[in-house]
């Protein structure tokens, strides 16, 4: 793999916090390149079985969810969206031979899934990282659009991760290496963060804010629901953490966005959090609108990040 | 939900640790009785919307693993091991109305999937023992079937975890319930695991051992891979820890057992883990088997399993 960078791109790929030219997405792994063939098992995807670079090179979009339905939703919505001359029965789950995650190539957009919880994110972030390594992809723009609970906002609303927070609602990631426990940064970038509000300003038809994002390990015991198979709080108890993540400026929690933001900003994705809220925890646990509204909230992240690449790639928007 | 059990079954559940009678499973939650409807949000299933006693009354195994087609295969071969009269084209995933989750019936037996780590894993079990619960389920035996990482022992080996150890080789899950960090025992039973070895006595093409299964949350840093888009280690200090692994009596390593025998444990459901290994961590990295190969030591877990349901229903077992 040494040899799969030109020499001229290797001073921009080592200053990852500054973004001069194109900024190539790396790996931190001195192993990597010395491998004779890297199998990423579970994408069902390699570099001696598969061309990365033809398949994946020019991405410069990567959406990722919790479920594959979902994720393959998003990839038909993309790909009328984007008006592509090929037809939408061509589109096909790259991964089909795993059915750990799904994934749609959509011109420039790639929509994968993540399944539920950091493990699981994680073990796709690894993969897909180095997909995109393999396949020398630059200047990468990745979005989680997910769902999530609220905290003291309407269910329906979207939030704009400003910052992802542990259950303890510090931005940090413990990252467990052996048997040591590293903590890593979780800081997103500001300024997609921005630029996605500001693309959400012309959408009115629901409320877009920012706030942080609070990862759990868990969604019954660990986000104060009191609805699980076990539960060893009270209810004043309960209320009083997600008042207290509230003060802390907790609008919203799920269970991927620590290891998300910590990995993509070791490698030089620009990453960013969209979530809809499908409840407001301090008025109840569990998720019970009918079937119609909580697939119409779902749609809400994925028409916000079609209005925000449209717009990158310059293309008239006529919808919303 | 106080109506739903007989008065007599009511002191055998509150004996959770001796085994006097019916065991009911049970939830360790004074909140939920009180509930007017539960909804099981990740499996699309519901007090209200089903009759979930007549659905899963007579459920005596549940059987879970990772990945739903893998799940979806050990169905239709139980199907067959068991011999029951319904067409195998009725077998229909009960969770179909969502894609977090496949669950199929097969008699007395549950086949689930639980998706990859500790979160995924964790969802899945508050909603499955809340549904035994309300189907007033007793003496049900759960076993988690998946695949793993050997640590010296040949690849396609099967271990029934005699300890689930978390990544400092201790016997014990740490939960955060709000923002307390509570740790609980991942004791297995014993009995169980026994009746499993012995059971795979009289399987001669693969061999079959108990041993300790240490637990990750995190399928490259975490296991001391050299291959994911990030390591930090050396490769010395990789194999050392691996090395510590074996020598605290560890023999494969996966991403679900520490929780999932907390969990179980707490409620009343005798579990055990059985994984086949994939690779020997000491010798590689990477799952590069054949597909083929790979198939067939999956598919190693299940025989035994299914040998082992059989004996305990008195079926005559004609295959193996």
């Amino acid at each position: 793999m040494a040899s799969i960078f030109p020499a001229s791109s290797t001073p921009m790929r080592s200053d990852r916090n500054t973004y001069v030219g194109k900024c190539f997405v790396h790996v931190e792994n001195p192993y990597l390149d010395s491998m004779d063939e890297d199998v990423l098992y579970h994408l069902d995807l390699g570099t001696k079985t598969h061309n990365l670079p033809a398949m994946f090179g020019d991405v410069k979009f990567v959406c990722i969810g919790g479920s594959p339905n979902r994720m393959k939703a998003f990839a038909l919505f993309m790909h009328k969206e984007l008006r592509l001359e090929d037809a939408e029965e061509d589109m096909k789950d790259i991964c089909a031979g795993t059915d750990r995650y799904c994934m749609y190539k959509i011109g420039p957009v790639l929509s994968i899934s993540h399944g539920m919880g950091i493990p699981s994110i994680s073990i796709m972030l690894h993969e897909l990282i180095k997909l995109l390594y393999h396949a020398r992809c630059c200047d990468v723009t990745i979005i989680r659009i997910g769902t999530s609970g609220g905290i003291g906002i309407a269910p329906g609303s979207v939030v704009i991760t400003d910052e992802a927070v542990d259950s303890f609602f510090k931005p940090q990631f413990e990252q467990i290496i052996l048997d040591n426990i590293v903590t890593r940064s979780t800081e997103l970038d500001k300024e997609l963060a921005e630029e996605l509000l500001n693309c959400s300003k012309d959408i009115s038809d629901f409320p877009t804010l920012t706030g942080h994002t609070m990862c759990t390990y868990d969604f019954y015991e660990g986000q104060g629901r009191l609805d699980g198979a076990l539960c060893s709080f009270s209810r004043e108890k309960g209320l009083d953490y997600l008042k207290r993540a509230y003060n802390a400026g907790v609008r919203n929690i799920e269970m991927e966005s620590t290891v998300f933001a910590a990995m993509c900003r070791l490698c030089g994705l620009k990453a960013a959090v969209v979530c809809v809220t499908l409840l407001d925890r301090l008025e109840c646990d569990q998720i019970n609108f009918p079937h119609d509204v909580l697939v119409e909230y779902q749609k809400r992240p994925q028409r916000l990040i079609s209005k925000f690449i449209k717009q990158r790639l310059g293309l008239r928007d006529q919808t919303s």
